[in-house]
């Protein structure tokens, strides 16, 4: 497997664009993507679990029940949740793009990203189509990529490729989130073409299982919204032998779509509201996936261990409290916790209890941009990472004024 | 009922004292308290449900088995938690306190409150002890109040008066709490004081339903302490009539406690790590308390309502999202929201959907001192008010840096 170029075009049969229509105001910033594929895909997702749900993931759910997808269309600055006229806004988006590509209204798959509550006016992205069906092209995954972003500061994009008997298979992905980002479904947008040939129901199933292992072990302010959507596009244009139940391709397939989603998830995390550090922490020797998943997300969650990376400071006792109130069974006395990055890997806690430390030396492995907490429990042999990052002055403030 | 002044030594039988001795390095900041009672007391107290709890916390579990105490016994700066030799330090402050107080050690109710991790050397309260025998006074409640505080920032107490049958009784408080603040059992310190008669089996009842009523439905970052404890002592000269069933007295004397534990819950909700203001979410017409109640502290926990609030945004997409991903089962379409505090209310979101409001009047609402936040189900009778903070700067300065 290598990583190439694209994106969401890499694959073959892919064209986006992503273009400013007015929803923004900012003239400077894209706010309308589309992704197109050139045949009928078969198509998976995963929406969010909020018991509220913008009135496009309502949509997405009936269009997607065969199966089969052939264009995205996505709007930020409006989530079009809790809005008056949200289901018909969100059925006009996916009527105004498929008169103008030509496709059935049903095959087109629709979201919406920013504010929650404030009725979306379809005018502008009506207007702006033709521009916008005008402007695909194999080279606009990065224009897709910026076109869906919300308060976050880079646009997230990776493509890999690799073999499935003799032919070459590639996988694409872009996502968006920044916050309101919680370990809970996909919590984000995030958008995925491939050119493999696989059912949709193997794609659902490569989807699932690793949006549980990425995406739903990210966490930036522990608040799940309302329109996480992560969605999977297969052309089949690869021309591999088709995927159709659990073989060796499908776990191949499968791995190389770990890869999209592990760094999709990981670049949000990276780019949480505020962020300065990606703080990951990976709990080992657990008795159970489930223990060290549980247990690692709610280090990750805590907002005393985010302002404590901040802050650079080496503050393990928050980590084992963090842990304590996890809702897990361990033992106390056998947890080891250290800090670990580029700068090096400093342990300050053996069998449940502080071990003297060099502040400054602890201070030097905080200080970097990728820092990661290291929890074994000396119980069994389950080890599981959750991303997250750290709390910060800019998190306050991003969220303190976001409307105005 | 009436409130009194005194807190914990406004029932009879009471004496405290609070003074330096060292544990802090600030010679102007009280760290040791001790709330003494003439009499043997009956007692309750309930704990942490954190896996990881503090050396203290088994020690009272285990000197509270025959419902019975005298003392109580806490120090600030240091939680006695996940540090060596921490059952022996617990143990040693209660033998020390026992042999200058002339009272048996199992007896004597302990509590640390501080850093986590830390070794805590017993020495300096060993050495001061002779000093806090010699302030005990009934005019000692404000200094213990004083001494168990860590990063809060104003003392909270409180007395109340009532009547059962022809005796005046008396209710005490003090507590402590900023940070680390959940709602999940006591979540800080606070002891009560109370010379009503009354077993220790129905101190524990009256003490149990209104702890989760109040210190279990505030939160200031979602993160359970290992060290949290609320404990009442009973010395019973009051002279009433021994309440020793669920009797018409055994109710005015747990709603007696009511006032108590709400204020200094509410206190606590205030004085969180940098807040700027209280903020509570009453959640009404719900079908049931349960309900209610998971809806109202989804709310006040949610880090982009908070940090909403300090900006003071009346983003109520926010709420709604929240109650969403709270769990609970609810009618969207039936919610409405409301803001409101002395400058006023506004109503901002009927029957799910947003309605045109002025942002000016908005703001001015949400800039007082106290907020509510008022969310209307249209389901049932039921109705729970939860309490927390706002989400600051000064939260993310203080615990960025908390142990340097």
């Amino acid at each position: 497997m290598k990583q190439i170029q694209g994106g969401v075009c890499a694959p073959k049969g892919y064209k986006a664009a992503g273009i400013h229509c007015g929803i923004r105001k900012n003239r400077d910033r894209r706010d309308l993507a589309l992704i197109v594929c050139e045949k009928d895909c078969e198509a998976a997702a995963v929406y969010t679990t909020n018991r509220v749900k913008a009135a496009p993931v309502y949509t997405n759910m009936q269009h997607l029940k065969n199966g089969r997808a052939r264009a995205i269309i996505c709007n930020s600055g409006n989530a079009n949740a809790c809005a008056p006229n949200g289901m018909q806004a969100a059925k006009q988006m996916c009527e105004i793009t498929s008169r103008a590509l030509g496709i059935a209204t049903e095959d087109v798959f629709v979201c919406s990203t920013g504010v929650i509550g404030v009725e979306l006016d379809v005018t502008p992205i009506k207007n702006a189509m033709p521009d916008l069906v005008s402007a695909l092209s194999i080279n606009g995954g990065a224009d897709a990529a910026q076109a869906i972003l919300t308060t976050d500061t880079i646009k997230k994009e990776i493509a890999v490729s690799f073999m499935l008997g003799d032919k070459e298979v590639r996988i694409g992905g872009i996502a968006k989130g920044s916050g309101m980002i919680h370990p809970n479904m996909g919590t984000m947008l995030c958008f995925i073409t491939t050119d493999a040939d696989i059912t949709h129901e193997m794609l659902d199933a490569a989807l699932r299982q690793n949006v549980n292992k990425t995406f739903n072990r990210i966490s930036v302010d522990g608040d799940t919204s309302t329109n996480d959507t992560a969605v999977v596009f297969a052309s089949g244009l690869a021309g591999n032998s088709k995927i159709t139940e659990r073989t060796a391709d499908f776990d191949l397939f499968a791995d190389a779509l770990y890869v999209i989603c592990e760094y999709l998830a990981k670049a949000i995390a990276r780019d949480g509201e505020g962020a300065t550090h990606l703080v990951s922490c990976t709990v080992s020797g657990a008795e159970s996936e489930q223990v060290a998943e549980q247990l690692a997300k709610s280090v990750i969650c805590s907002s005393l261990i985010k302002a404590a990376m901040f802050g650079a400071d080496a503050n393990w006792g928050r980590v084992i409290c963090a842990m304590g109130y996890s809702g897990c069974d361990f033992a106390p006395e056998q947890v080891e916790i250290s800090f670990r990055s580029c700068a090096g890997i400093i342990t300050v806690c053996a069998n449940g209890e502080g071990l003297p430390f060099d502040e400054e030396v602890a201070k030097n492995i905080l200080t970097q941009d990728e820092v990661e907490i290291l929890i074994s429990l000396s119980a069994g042999d389950a080890s599981v990472t959750a991303w997250g990052c750290d709390l910060t002055y800019d998190y306050v403030k991003i969220n303190g004024d976001y409307r105005t």
